[in-house]
């Protein structure tokens, strides 16, 4: 059996939240495997970051006993570490029947739910349940957008502003964010906008968003010309993530989040990618442990990257893996045309390509990669009809160009290992988009 | 003649911004009056906060000595002091004419200038010039809004971001906003959310602006149903007052930059209001030397509260004395037909009345009000069609709602004290609303 250990573990008394005052939080914040491992025992895994509840006046708990029946829903927690703005992310299955973990983020006495067409159907009556069940002191009020990246724009962010201004949302309010990346992005920046600023907590409902977009703050929408060209960066008061709500996901958008996921592998996390490589299998047949283990470790991996770069200065760029083709192809393509993560993995293949055009990386490492996507069902090339003239005209607007030149995520060395850097043979970037590209 | 001192004074090496790593900086922070000191002489008052430019390696400069002839023109600095988001305001006669100021906040090579079809006749070209004098590194492209409060909206916001897009600005590139309170609260806010997040400098061109909303951070736009309600706290590079701009303000827009002048005496500055008293035909007759002083004065009032509360937790929320009646006025009666400060004005008026039902002030207080306000030909009552009703469904979804109750800046004690607070009897309130309305 494989063994796992901590390389950090914390004891200690929150006093951040209301209510819960008298529960000592019991977490570590970074599990290391061997190399070599392979995911045969996510449940033992699970335990070093499982939050145990003990009274206040308990002895130290046991650390190495495995967690007893009664604490199997408890969450994993992942800590978003930014000081007065740290915040935790919730992992496990059934969390939304669990009315404590959101009401103890709660402050004032309204709620807006923002969700989408799809997804109210589903989990709204269930969310305003976990946000008001043994609380009456709460209104919960909701907003319904339609469904999609082409709804991403200031006409629908102005229904969300309309909504909180009809129902007298004030300024101790909270906004929760129930749905995707989308739905996520939008209400965070409505959250950060709405009176200059009032609380939001995320529920991501798919993989995307619960492996990435629900993490670290980055919200906004999309311009016609450039995606997320306005926004903010604003972190939640936590971010929730039952993965039950997995089960509603069609296999399409289940793909597109694992393209997220397989990033996190190929820039920084080694161990990862080849954990992937082996359970990619479990991963499509949607096996909860697997998941369970992808999402806590894609989140450990987005919270270690945030807590360090938040504005994104140099180091958080590189979540950007793929993302500067992506954004053009979804950009050019048309909104919603792709999902996220199958532009992200078109551009990945086309950001990987680039990097073994310059030398910087194996042509074994160019067949993983098109290898795991390919076996994960994403695409590995850009839609037919996209031309150089089209990423090049979307690439020039991306957030990432400073004074002219424009900066990408490519892989050097090793697996694991990628820079950010404007400072590369432009004639590669041209050869890549020339592979890609009919004309 | 009347004597000043300082209470604090500051030598400081600049190794903030860029091009001036040979200059020392020295000013104070705050000068403090005999009570009883009439206006009359403001060249003396302006020695205090005067900045000197002495070479690096001199020795101690004297601060006792008048101020030179070449030093004539320096700015009068005032900090905003906001750990590492502090910034200058500079104040002074012909600042458009110093590149020198402009350019150390620019650190990009891509500036957009945001005004409006009132301004851009008159400073666009002289701001273009002090952007790019002897600095051929820098493309400086505009974008010119509709004049009026009625246009801070979403759809002109989206104009500064369609330029913006379109003229290739990056994240390192400056928003400068060149124009009134409307124009430095758009760009504020398009310069918030553009690439999340890319820097701004504001060159205020009316009282209104100089001597209140260029300062301190607020941005933001107005929904139908509500005066700024979707907006953002982010902060300027610098503010840069060149008083000439005032040459060409008309009396009306003047008056209403003075609603904000007079706020401050009431609020916190006694002797500010007492040297107002005296001084207030001298600022009516556009007495340079007596706006110099008001706009330094008013800085350093706004920067003081904006230093202890940036988000507006508490402190911050008395400077919006007589804004909640104010911003009723504006969005009930319509946005422009009043202009900001004469809405504030009547708003004022209504505080104060509201303040002595409820017996926290002199009657004395009252009268003084009144007459000052009626001086600066500012009105004292509200439009005649407003209601009560009108006053109220504004007032519900006024920012400072804080679970359903309205908190309101009233004044309490002696001239220059006041409170924030939502404990008061609502039955003040409504005889204030009946008195001041005919239905």
């Amino acid at each position: 059996m494989a063994s796992s250990f901590c390389t950090k573990s914390a004891l200690s008394f929150s006093t951040k939240h209301e209510n819960i005052s008298t529960s000592f939080l019991i977490r570590d914040f970074r599990v290391r495997f061997p190399k070599s491992r392979s995911f045969s025992s996510p449940a033992r895994l699970e335990l070093n970051a499982t939050k145990l509840r003990v009274s206040a006046s308990s002895a130290t708990p046991v650390m190495d006993q495995p967690p007893s029946e009664t604490t199997s829903t408890a969450p994993t927690i992942v800590e978003v570490d930014l000081g007065n703005r740290s915040y935790p992310i919730y992992i496990g299955s059934g969390l939304l029947n669990q009315p404590d973990l959101l009401q103890r983020h709660v402050h004032g006495k309204k709620v807006l739910v923002v969700t989408n067409t799809t997804i109210a159907p589903l989990y709204l009556d269930k969310t305003i349940r976990a946000l008001t069940d043994g609380n009456s002191n709460v209104t919960v009020e909701s907003v319904i957008l339609p469904d999609g990246e082409k709804y991403k724009n200031m006409e629908t962010l102005m229904k969300v502003f309309d909504k909180a201004i009809e129902t007298r949302m004030d300024r101790r309010c909270t906004f929760v964010a129930l749905g995707g990346g989308v739905i996520g992005d939008m209400c965070g920046y409505a959250a950060a906008a709405y009176l200059r600023g009032v609380n939001f907590i995320q529920i991501p409902t798919t993989v995307m968003a619960q492996v990435d977009s629900s993490v670290g703050g980055k919200t906004g929408i999309n311009h016609p010309l450039g995606k997320n060209m306005i926004g903010a960066f604003y972190q939640p008061q936590c971010v929730l993530i039952d993965t039950d709500t997995l089960n509603t996901l069609p296999d399409r958008e289940l793909a597109s989040g694992l393209a997220e996921v397989i990033k996190y592998g190929l820039i920084r996390d080694a161990d990862f990618f080849e954990w992937q490589e082996k359970n990619l299998p479990a991963l499509l047949a949607r096996d909860p442990s697997a998941f369970a283990y992808a999402i806590k470790r894609s989140c450990e991996n987005k919270a270690e990257v945030v807590s360090q770069d938040e504005k994104e200065s140099g180091l958080r760029a590189t979540l950007n893996l793929g993302h500067t083709f992506g954004h053009a192809i979804e950009t050019g393509f048309g909104y919603g045309q792709w999902l996220h993560g199958e532009a992200v993995a078109a551009g990945t293949v086309m950001a990987v390509d680039m990097s073994y055009r310059l030398g910087w990386i194996e042509d074994s490492l160019v067949k993983r990669v098109h290898r795991i996507l390919k076996q994960a069902k994403l695409p590995t090339a850009p839609p037919e009809t996209m031309t150089v003239e089209m990423f090049k005209s979307v690439m020039a607007v991306d957030k990432k160009v400073a004074d002219g030149l424009l900066r990408l995520i490519l892989l050097k060395g090793p697996l694991g290992s990628c820079v950010f850097t404007g400072d590369y043979d432009r004639k590669a970037l041209d050869e890549t988009l020339r592979a890609f590209c009919k004309s």
